[in-house]
């Protein structure tokens, strides 16, 4: 073989992608999101790409992972994590994280997600120097294609007066009939099945009942509702309650292992104690599930000899990668904790890493979360279709997708003209922009 | 590209491997053990290598996966494991293994024993076919060299009068000046530094006063001592207190997972309480390995939850190949559990199998096992070395080994001659040839 893999320049591309008005516990999604786009090259001239967060705080770790990687192997991920990123512990350790919504921040976490995007380059340059699908360097697909759930928010119809953004044409929803006018909306342009709701926005009783419309609506269909954390153990308990037998599982109702345990201990009581009472159609306790009190290695141990979760939210972000999203779907499954994925905002590059990795899971049995539809931008020449909720798992090499580099300059053009305010995400300052005296809320918040 | 990876034709040689009169608590090692070699042949005339047990009972499941094997691609290693391989559950559920020595038998056991060759097979094939070692598939290597540990035995000086068998050089080891002089062998021959005891042969006070022996002629070397389960709870509680000092870690004193979580309890309190009345050097227990009650993901939760185990030896012929060792070491690496590896009579195709995987695991921080060094013969054109106690991992396509066709079929005829005796490995059947009244003994022995 005359092949060279050696990587030979790297290039980093911050970009600020429009964004819909979308709420959460936290505040509102900026009207541009950063994100970062990955390109390393190799001798032979094959560019593989990534893409993970953009902040600062990401950008800087990366910069110096893009100088220690020429001269190394695309081949060589599993070296990657060894390299010392020279990340300021001091910066990240114990602060909320972009957007608030991913547990606790540490520097491990933060790490990875810079590392991520370098896995899936290099994975995608190996594929292309192969002519093999990234799927098949990781052993190969299991599927043809991956599912995925409609991603509902409440949302404002258009981002505050005067805020320069992009228009969207999905309108408010901000009651349970504007949630089930969106989902049908998702159903009708993408064909998806599941559906989840970003909760914590509302209070509670809300949220029941925008849940309880949308099972009126999608008889049968899986839904799920994510408050974030924004709730007391009590308050998740009563929520289960009431959504017990129409949701597929409640997303982190609270926030820490802790809590989530007692909440997962109180279904399994409840749930024992109506069967005992003849409740003998009631579920063995509705299922929790988490992006963000397990989001690294470190705190699996706690989560599971606990029982605390019984679905974990992969995010190849924030694990670490691809072969990393394996490494966990291999752990959920030993310890029989189910195994899906969340999604933050993201373009196509990830929708096809996360599309790619997917498909290699045998034990894959939730559809994965992606905020793409909500993208009216994306760097791809082509962007990546959802049919019945699903997305094709491409056999092309790589990860199968090309930048449109004009694209990609645009939004790049549009980073580097920000005066500094839109590159670090905050969607509690985004929301101070139409309410004033907004501060991201103390949890639990109810 | 215009290769085709498609598999075309799969070989199986079933053969006869000479082996040395090795004690064990269940009897003897036969003069010759079966094995298999595989052999996956694409379309474009590459063929990859794997090896496995060769006992009838993984014969018969390899021989439908031969079947169903061509028309596959080599890249798709996932998919090996939904294969049916119609594995006769009653034949091999609740019985004891070959060798009565890697915990109790299942159907799912042996389906991946079976399939662990295949999967090695193909990523040869693969990485012949894309010019690179089986390392780059599985990530890349994160060391050049592999530490493997001088695995002692006792020993007859050759299989009892009358038997064919081939001779060895090694003599007899059947007292701690015997265990010692073996283990200066080795070290001379080979280099290694780590040494391991096959106990559970002769009454715990002597495989004691071996250790001890060892001990005192290999000052600060790692020791380990393995009974494969011979022994109580309160005689492996007994043996822990008189050897804490001096072990690296203590393998399978005891059958199951419960008994194992006693022992490590004991060992815990024992340390809290030494430490408690100033016993401030004292370690915090004496770290217990297995390969006997952790052999398949489905027994991993239960042994972590209860802490019964420190270090899993794994063992990639039976966790069903290399992407499922990666995927065990970190499961180890999340719960703080170590990984080594574990071996059975094997030639050099698993030695390079072994290594190149193990060459992958960041957490490796103890020597592997290998038999290796006691097989004189090989089906490779050129035997695997160890120097320094290591073997190199190489960086040449696939598993960087090739076949000896004229050895291999002098073994395969060696097995086709025999008239079945041998062809399922039996160690109390090859004791009862030279002690006739010998029966496998009933557990704890001791």
């Amino acid at each position: 073989m005359t092949r060279d893999l050696t990587t030979t320049e790297v290039r980093l591309t911050p970009i600020l992608v429009a964004d819909a008005p979308l709420l959460n516990t936290q505040g509102v999604h900026q009207p541009y999101t950063p994100r970062l786009i990955v390109e390393v090259v190799t001798a032979d001239g094959i560019t593989g790409f990534g893409e993970t967060y953009g902040d600062t705080k990401y950008l800087e770790p990366a910069r110096v992972l893009a100088e220690r990687l020429p001269g190394r192997s695309v081949m060589d991920v599993n070296g990657l994590f060894s390299l010392d990123l020279a990340v300021d512990e001091s910066r990240v350790t114990g602060a909320v994280d972009a957007g608030g919504l991913r547990g606790v921040q540490s520097a491990d976490k933060l790490r990875l997600s810079v590392l991520s995007a370098f896995e899936v380059a290099c994975l995608d340059a190996q594929g292309k120097a192969l002519g093999l699908p990234v799927h098949a360097l990781l052993g190969g697909k299991v599927r043809d294609t991956v599912e995925y759930s409609a991603y509902l928010f409440y949302k404002w119809a258009g981002h505050p007066e005067g805020v320069a953004a992009e228009p969207d044409d999905w309108g408010a929803a901000l009651d349970p009939a504007g949630v089930v006018a969106q989902a049908r909306r998702f159903k009708e342009r993408y064909g998806f099945t599941s559906f989840k709701l970003k909760g914590g926005v509302f209070p509670p009783e809300e949220e029941i009942a925008a849940v309880r419309a949308l099972a009126e609506a999608f008889p049968g269909h899986p839904l799920r509702l994510d408050p974030n954390g924004a709730w007391s153990v009590e308050t998740s308990l009563k929520v289960a309650e009431e959504l017990g037998e129409v949701l597929e599982y409640l997303e982190d109702p609270t926030l820490g292992t802790p809590a989530m345990a007692e909440v997962a201990a109180g279904l399994r009581g409840a749930a024992r104690s109506a069967s005992g009472k003849g409740g003998g159609g009631r579920r063995a306790g509705i299922p929790l599930a988490t992006n963000m009190c397990v989001t690294t290695f470190g705190e699996i141990k706690e989560a599971f000899t606990r029982d605390a979760v019984q679905v974990v939210l992969s995010d190849h972000h924030y694990w670490g990668g691809l072969r990393n999203t394996q490494r966990l779907a291999a752990i959920c499954a030993a310890f029989g904790v189910g195994v899906s994925m969340h999604s933050n905002t993201h373009l196509g590059v990830s929708l096809a890493a996360m599309t790619q990795v997917a498909s290699t899971v045998p034990d894959l049995h939730h559809a994965c979360d992606s905020h793409y539809p909500w993208q009216s931008e994306d760097v791809l020449t082509e962007r990546l279709t959802f049919t019945g909720g699903r997305v094709a798992v491409t056999d092309a090499p790589g990860l199968g997708v090309d930048l449109d580099r004009d694209e990609l300059a645009r939004l790049h053009r549009r980073w580097a003209d920000d005066d500094g305010t839109l590159r670090e995400r905050d969607d509690a300052a985004a929301m101070r922009v139409g309410e004033p005296g907004w501060r991201a809320p103390v949890m639990p918040r109810w």
